[in-house]
């Protein structure tokens, strides 16, 4: 195992993405009116990439176009210290090919607000890097 | 109660407040080599502002030096598909007063990684939102 210069482990690619499919919502960084901004969003991972819905007009789904962005998820447990994140810094895009959008309808992929969400926006895994906390087990 | 046009339900500054300081674990998003980036923290709430501690010469010692940063908390239930999150904008500024350092040397802010981490970094509360997902129970 390796570790960093702050003492976490560092995850390959392949547990990064394992990780990333394991857990239903993940945090975008944006930049919305020159700010930093994060939306927590209910994502899945489709074909490599990641998918999530947002309401067309929305602050995200304008931030989210054609940007560079952050997509983070995490688990932390605070009873024993340890916990893991992966982020993955791709290029969203709204999906707009009736044939991607049929495939992505058929998902599982309802948002948990009760509002109406019918963008369909991708980003990309360009590039995917985690760290594992080990917590108290790590002798 | 207030919601917004996504369906979520808007708190309030005071509950905002209480939200953040109600957890360990809190993520910044801030800019690194020009890409968004995300990095989750251990932090405390002391007299108003987010202090969380880094490595000296670390990616986000010299990432929030003076930066304007997002800094996100949320808290999200899978089985009642329900969860809260509150994001402060504010300045990150590395604390070097040495009565300041002594004050939050005396806080209960050990980081759960192992490695050390020399540096104080403060967010000021610059501003706060947050947002609820009611979850099934809401009729």
């Amino acid at each position: 195992m390796r570790y960093d210069r702050t003492g976490l482990q560092v995850l390959d690619e392949t547990e990064c993405l394992r990780l990333l499919g394991s857990v239903p919502v993940g945090r975008i960084a944006f930049t919305h009116d020159a700010l930093p901004a994060v939306q927590p969003v209910t994502f899945v991972v489709h074909e490599g990439a990641v998918v999530f819905r947002t309401r067309e007009g929305s602050k995200l789904a304008a931030a989210t176009r054609n940007a560079v962005v952050a997509f983070e998820v995490d688990e932390f447990d605070a009873a024993t210290r340890s916990g893991w994140n992966v982020t993955v810094v791709g290029r969203a895009r709204v999906v707009t090919d009736p044939d991607e959008l049929a495939a992505l309808a058929a998902l599982d992929l309802r948002p948990w607000a009760p509002g109406q969400r019918d963008r369909y926006v991708q980003i990309s895994v360009e590039l995917v890097q985690g760290r594992r906390v080990p917590g108290r087990s790590r002798v």
